[in-house]
């Protein structure tokens, strides 16, 4: 028997929201501590991680460790007719074969019941490697949606280069290029507005615009998210969820074979 | 001559809405107590009962009884250009060929006028039963409009099932099922936000999701909707309008060789 | 070198958004006195004319007159992504191949770099006639933008006839028809939302709606618009921007040769 229930499906609507354009199908690896899914995005060039932990549920319960393959279309059309206050209650029995979610809502006498059938989804458990970063930023996600936003209209790939006093995202397209730069923040009145850049070694590395765009598309997880680099390991952008766990996405580095990839030694 | 008034262009505007994605064109009966309409959707399914008193206008004269033909699409278009606190007044010769409209602007001094060609519409009358329903379930317009749009994700047809504890609206489709159960309100703070149900005798019936959802889109009419129910007679879905009259929607309910459908024992 | 700095950026976005859907590409002309553009859209129907006053500009410098051929959709596209508050730098050397811009956000340590390619634009220098008008109508620019996308409903072009009492649009089309009057405002509470009426002589003119429409959605730009009419010369649509300048929309008069348009008379 599994069943984990949230005190307020807004939560859950924006993880969901987070994830399901990036990945059709997945499994989601429920066990005594918590719930965990790892998937390719359905190009199989980035990957998701997701964890939402025991303790960040009102009740858990996981009897054993149960693979419940989903299609993450029909969970989050159904999570997104919750009303954000509804707590939402997951279930599944051992060898059931659908996900119950229970929707009460408090303000009404209304209770809504759906089931979604499981499938079964081909389930390479991912390596995630263990990276040593040489860069990590902090910086409000709003800006950094924005960001990429604002550069996808110039170019397919956004050169990332971050020194310890500030971050510059760069592009060049047809039409001619663009760069932004943040710098450190010097004082902070705001913590959830402050740039933090910690930096090992400066690093210069470039990445299609396209996933950073969708990536950083989660903002509604947290007001902050962190970009971590090194050399030769992928990109992995954080937005983690208080006590909840995190979302995580990796993307590896385009090779620097493109005239405009090869400026890393701009610094 | 026919001459109607009505001094807030508002309440014509949402009644044009709530019909014309429906209805196509349309016969407006005009007579000495009121304009009434009465229309198949394109698809011959379901069938959409207008009334407007003449108590509802402001100024209301009709020298004798005439069919303007309408369509519906060009009266809507126009009449949503007005001022929701513009006067509007529709007006029409006794053997003239359109349909004049006057809206005339409170805060300025701005009179628009258009003329919409009548047309010549097939006009069956339709004898709408008079039918008795054992069960009536009064609830807010923007719950059932909720309800039958978060159904109409996951299957095409919606069972409703009452008892005089709840309705129970349910639905089952290729990725899964769901189903909401409303509770009857116990204590009523607010009248609007009721769920009030009537019985004579439990029922469940089932129908076509899409036409639901159409229909609940006239939730701008009233916040309150009615359904009616009975055994062997079409769905009727009130929306009242005060003194101005009324929008109802019929539709015969689908017969339950799906398997979906054969649950009505159920209660 | 020509630089140029405007401390709000938004003005700019403003300007833009009201000429990037009529004209594809132009010469940003840029001498001692200011920027001008003048253009054709790209049917050559119609002619956009800006102008941007060197006093306009926080700071202003053009050393020798220079026209930069630009891209006017890749340049909307990104001074749409600066901040309303972000102050906008405009710059281009004097043999440059690209126009730079710099947008400055006031509120945290942000900058943003970017390079448009010039490219060569066919620049018949278009002259535009100084033409005597017979009526002159300022109007909120709201309700010109209304007017014109509700009568777009219905009719392809709209005849503007004009007295002292007041100015008509009408049209009429396949469904019927529609006139829409304004009185000159008696009194003026707010001159903003006067209608204001100057007549050297009763008109009436026709004009494709589209057009009309076009040069509506420039309302962001001022509050106020004034429509010039002359016998047998372009009507003029003019935006003014205080201290800044102008945008201005030139339309050539319908020939009276369809039955709707013939009834110039009817004043």
């Amino acid at each position: 028997m599994f069943e984990a229930r949230v005190a307020q499906a807004e939560i859950l609507k924006k993880i969901l929201d987070s994830v399901r354009e990036l990945v059709e199908q997945g499994n989601l690896d429920c066990s005594g501590t918590g719930i965990s899914l790892q998937a390719m995005d359905s190009s199989h060039v980035s990957l998701v991680a997701l964890l939402l932990k025991s303790e960040g549920f009102e009740r858990y319960r996981c009897d054993r460790s149960i693979n419940l393959g989903i299609n993450m279309q029909s969970l989050g059309k159904i999570v997104k007719t919750a009303g954000n206050h509804d707590a939402i209650t997951l279930s599944s029995e051992d060898k059931g074969d659908v996900l119950g979610l229970m929707f009460e809502s408090t303000e009404q006498d209304k209770v809504s019941n759906y089931e979604i059938k499981l499938m079964d989804v081909d389930a390479e458990q991912l390596a995630i490697p263990v990276a040593e970063y040489s860069v990590c930023v902090r910086m409000p996600s709003a800006e950094f949606a924005r960001i990429t936003r604002d550069l996808s209209t110039i170019g397919d790939s956004v050169l990332i280069s971050c020194t310890k006093d500030g971050v510059q995202f760069s592009t060049t397209g047809d039409t001619g290029s663009g760069s932004i730069v943040l710098r450190q923040s010097s004082s902070v009145d705001d913590e959830k507005k402050a740039v933090v850049i910690e930096v090992q070694e400066p690093i210069s590395l470039s990445f299609a615009t396209k996933f950073l765009v969708q990536f950083s598309k989660s903002a509604a997880l947290n007001e902050s998210v962190t970009l971590n680099l090194g050399d030769g390991v992928p990109l992995m952008v954080e937005y983690p969820m208080k006590e909840m766990g995190y979302v995580r996405f990796y993307l590896a580095p385009k090779l620097s074979n493109e005239s405009d990839d090869e400026e890393d030694g701009e610094e």
